[in-house]
């Protein structure tokens, strides 16, 4: 029997990011699939969803291990489980938030993370007029008991909502206090030790990434 | 002289999506360069700052066309500049929002888009309850006069923040009328045609796309 060295999972390490980036996306549609009553999906199917080829599909999920047999397609359920276990969504993450303004209450009031197993637990601002203040069921901390409560507290993912010329700063205090993901909004690319993960949330960036497209097809405006 | 098919931009199609998905990221951190007098930079740096190889800047920049020499960096201001022009991004772009619940509202007064040359220019909802209302310098519109107001607007881009349960039907709209670029905010992934482009603007996605490597690193918790 041959060696199958792109096809184990015994290298995780080896996925590349990309690929990662779009294992959610890959979740999210499989549970819509799975709401629909959707009991196998092709890699077209999958592709056309994500807006990636088929073969895309094919070779994103080879890098995780064997999840279908040529022309079957793919278990939906036990896609989606195998995956999320991948992923580590089978579990509850502990979050803070730096930066309590009109940004990070939208985050705070956001309904979105604690179905998804992201819990905001702790809530930081560099403000003395708002620490201390009550925003739903937290009290707002100052900055200099970020390292006691991440720790305390289990904290694994930081959320900047901080103005750009404070976001290099704080990005720094999080990742010394060990926090290695981050999710930034904030539009600025902070330096960050190469331990650490940075997502940006950036509408522009996003509306930006079409332009592209529009440029290159229309030639009216 | 040899033919050089990988290393010309007179194919921009051929641009794979990551790489497109990619620049506006450059041409973000090119200005904060800028911004700081730095005047040529490595693929190291850029690399650095986007969590990518330096291999994987120089792969990225040679779909486009020549913008360094080897050992040399590449001249900052150029290279924005001409990643601009690539992108469609020295011009302005009009936009049409679909929805102006609570979240709606909030993009509506998001500061980040005028100046980066998205512009908001109409805004729709299904609910009679909110149409002919006026928020900021605009009257919301009932769906029904959506193809016209694309139409005379030129507008190229739409931004969904409907709930999920009528995202797919809006989006089945926008793109009756023409819309080619879709900024969808509701937490679905819903059919388009092959021609249409979307992004989704989804904190949990980015938050998915961290644990991975959380997972892979940490034991504790």
């Amino acid at each position: 029997m041959a060696l199958q060295p792109d096809n184990t999972p015994s290298q995780p390490s080896r996925v590349p990011d990309v690929v990662i980036d779009r294992l959610p996306q890959y979740v999210r549609i499989l549970h819509a699939l799975m709401d629909s009553g959707v009991e196998v999906v092709s890699s077209h199917q999958l592709g056309r969803r994500l807006q990636v080829t088929p073969a895309q599909i094919r070779k994103d999920l080879s890098y995780l291990g064997r999840f279908g047999k040529q022309g079957r397609g793919y278990d939906v359920r036990y896609l989606a489980s195998e995956l999320k276990q991948i992923l580590g969504l089978n579990r509850r993450w502990n979050v803070c938030l730096i930066g309590v303004g009109r940004l990070g209450r939208a985050i705070l009031s956001y309904p979105g993370f604690a179905p998804e197993g992201f819990e905001i637990v702790a809530a930081f601002d560099t403000d003395d007029r708002v620490v201390g203040a009550t925003l739903g069921e937290l009290k707002v901390q100052p900055m200099d008991e970020l390292g006691e409560t991440v720790e305390r507290l289990n904290i694994s993912i930081g959320v900047i909502a901080v103005p750009s010329s404070v976001a290099q700063e704080v990005m720094k205090l999080l990742t010394e206090c060990g926090v290695e993901a981050i999710l930034n909004y904030a539009p600025v690319y902070p330096h960050v030790p190469e331990r650490v993960r940075v997502r940006n949330v950036d509408p522009v960036l996003s509306l930006q990434s079409m332009t592209y497209y529009l440029s290159h097809r229309n030639n009216h405006g």
